[in-house]
């Protein structure tokens, strides 16, 4: 067979687990969630590791796998939903398409269930089900304990390093989300609020029959990190930062960049936005394996701190800034995070994908976000994210301010309140030697970004 | 206070839930249903019964109702909350706002749920918050017995008759969404893909801020009667079902247009097309308040009998072939149903709003899928959408074929191959003395549609 039919692709992810991981493991896929009432529903989506070894959505499923075999258990359609949701395929056939070397129907599964592993599903009715029928309850997938951890490690190992199927789906995404962006910076001559963009970026995707893999963050208010609001005006001296990613059969890009309205940076916003993207560019060309991605978090510290001090925000040694933590107050989040089947792959699992075994969350102010503390390995997929955004909670917090009272020139920092956030988001791809910037068709300097803005005016 | 102010419109929801229910009563508003990992959720969407009497979309809050007092419980969000999603209002300044007599944090729900009615919600995660607050398991919300069926029961009575706040909210929703339908027409002529069209009229909805009321159904397999896949190619001889509706605050329209690819109707597909319209134009015109719902279903159904009669598709009486319930293999579900917060207003307690006191939902093929059984009253919204199609599981289906041999001209009906699915519905309030259009900005009739699809060609 062909290496690259679904199939061996998913054959081979089953022996790879199986390498990790010995004893027989159920994974749900989950359900569909109600909006308002029953009939009315978000689109689904599937858990990210029954997606993964199944290869397929299939919405009220499970998959059994053990030594490398699959057992699919699902319904198949009633006669009924044929009326209403077209002729679906049946579970044989399915099964058949995956490879799988059983198939069941649901009712079939609680004789399977004994000394099975499984990772509880996030959506509470599955959940419910999951463990009824697995006899026990389950507790958060972010604390397992027993072979439940044992499963989640090895499918960790198996997750992190993506195949040749992975990495082209998310080729596939990172390239629609270039044009979504791309169809972003081009709506903005004409926009009045951050909905009108945001509406621009996501048609593409949409466009191109694919999902958004988060909700999107497309807004004149950055320095609110998660802010998912659209309804605020857009002016000409604010800049726009716009978070949006597409995702492809699962597979998730993660991409913000940061324009001007007026389609041309101020000298301010300029000033900052070279320090954010010289952060990023350094981070990037330091990629490869081996490199432990906190020394990336630290560098791109270190460039911002530089950066401010050389702008006269934060007075200094760049390097005794970094020891503070005064970066965060400016650069509160991590620059980067792991990517695959979720936008934070794997963080339903808390930081058992993020932190390598040993590690642990840091407390400190310039470290406790930060998501990937893992040497780098060929074939994993990063975000490369740095910021930088004055937010007041931050800012004008008493306990800060008196803390980094001799690190902030405040009279300095005032002539910068046109920048209020800016990101700079791409997604990598380790390769042998470095990384691969999987969305390096999208501009990211100033100047291109002006004339790309400015191109059909 | 200005009757329009949302303290007083919600002041006189309360009373008039007063009037039909004198216990006290808790409502949830729900929380956010996680995606793929708990950081990343489904946008927020509030249980529409909080939300009528809350008039404010709050996750993770509950309002406590009895006898016209209103008792806000929330909590303030954390200190932390702020950097990800910026400065949130206090609960008492949201209290304020609805005009609440107190408020609370959560922790203090516990002492007011004695003897309480409440409506479970739909998320499974709130819903087992809710059991246990209110000490015990609630069964399904289609299925209430007891106070808590007598509270459903004085909601739809209050919610069923629309105040000017939910018309005006719905009137805006339903602007929007001619808007949508008219990009979609005119982003026909260079899409090549039903997602492409999707996508155009989707933007209208987002670039409002507004959100989609319902999965939007944008096909060329318009048969398929809830279709949710976008991926077909579009063809000259295509006809394309779009089902795409916004809301407004909660408040949901829900419009159905059908268009050909190619800018024209070829005659077999003006042939059907007309009779839809024929009976979607005499139910709009016969609504009016004390007809009954069922009666303008009957009335599409022999409207479309005796139009298929006249095209040699359907042999026989039209009233005979209705009363054999012929019809039904070509007009499957009702003529429409109730609009308001919900799509399909109040489903989730079943048939409770939708049938009056001592109605049954009928097993005839031909009245089954009714959702409305009820006199029209002065201010109900719903939906007139009669339809044709050609769906396979129910043409194809022995047992149909041999009852209704006598009723169908199959070598007439093959002539109109290129007729798989037509939807026309439009939302109608009712008038004192009959209807008003909310989406009659929409062209309807195909000679408007033909016009407005190739003004730009």
């Amino acid at each position: 067979m062909n290496p690259s039919d679904p199939r061996v692709v998913l054959q081979q992810r089953r022996e790879k687990l199986a390498q990790h991981f010995c004893g027989p493991a159920i994974l749900w896929s989950g359900s569909e969630s109600p909006r308002n009432f029953p009939a009315n529903r978000f689109p689904f989506r599937a858990s990210s590791h029954f997606l993964f070894f199944a290869g397929r959505s299939l919405a009220n499923a499970a998959i059994h796998l053990e030594a490398g075999k699959l057992t699919l258990f699902m319904d198949d359609a009633d006669a009924n939903d044929a009326l209403w949701h077209g002729p679906s395929p049946r579970r044989q056939e399915i099964a058949k398409q995956m490879g799988a070397d059983q198939d069941y129907p649901l009712s079939k599964l609680a004789s399977w269930t004994q000394d099975v592993a499984t990772i509880p599903v996030q959506d509470s009715a599955t959940r419910q089900i999951q463990e009824k029928q697995i006899g026990r309850t389950l507790g958060s997938a972010k604390q397992l304990q027993g072979h439940n951890r044992q499963l989640a490690k090895a499918i960790v190992a198996v997750r992190m390093i993506h195949d040749q199927s992975a990495i082209s789906s998310i080729r596939e995404a990172a390239a629609v989300t270039v044009k979504a962006h791309l169809a972003g910076m081009t709506a903005t001559y004409n926009a009045q609020t951050e909905a009108e963009i945001r509406a621009a970026m996501e048609a593409v995707i949409m466009a191109h029959n694919l999902t958004c893999a988060y909700n999107s963050i497309v807004t004149v208010q950055g320095e609110v990190l998660h802010n998912q609001s659209y309804h605020r005006p857009i002016r000409a001296g604010d800049l726009l930062l716009a978070d949006v990613g597409a995702e492809k059969e699962g597979w998730a890009s993660d991409v913000t960049r940061t324009w001007p309205i007026s389609g041309s940076f101020s000298s301010t916003q300029h000033d900052i936005y070279d320090i954010v993207l010289a952060a990023h560019d350094i981070c990037i060309a330091k990629a490869a394996p081996g490199v432990e991605f906190r020394d990336l978090h630290l560098l791109a510290a270190l460039t911002l701190a530089e950066g401010l001090v050389s702008l006269g925000i934060l007075k200094g040694k760049a390097e005794t800034l970094v020891e503070r933590d005064a970066h965060a107050l400016f650069f509160p989040h991590g620059v980067g995070h792991l990517l695959g089947l979720d936008v934070h792959d794997m963080e339903d699992l808390g930081d058992l994908a993020g932190y390598a075994p040993g590690r642990k969350r840091c407390d400190r102010f310039g470290l406790g976000f930060l998501r990937l503390d893992r040497p780098l390995q060929k074939s994993m997929i990063v975000t490369i994210e740095p910021g930088f955004y004055q937010v007041p909670s931050l800012l004008k917090n008493p306990e800060r301010q008196s803390h980094y009272q001799d690190c902030i020139n405040w009279d300095q920092l005032v002539k910068f309140k046109d920048v209020q956030g800016i990101r700079i988001e791409d997604d990598i791809l380790i390769t042998a030697k470095g990384a691969e910037v999987l969305t390096a068709a999208l501009p990211s300097v100033p100047s291109q970004i002006e004339s790309y803005m400015n191109r059909c005016i």
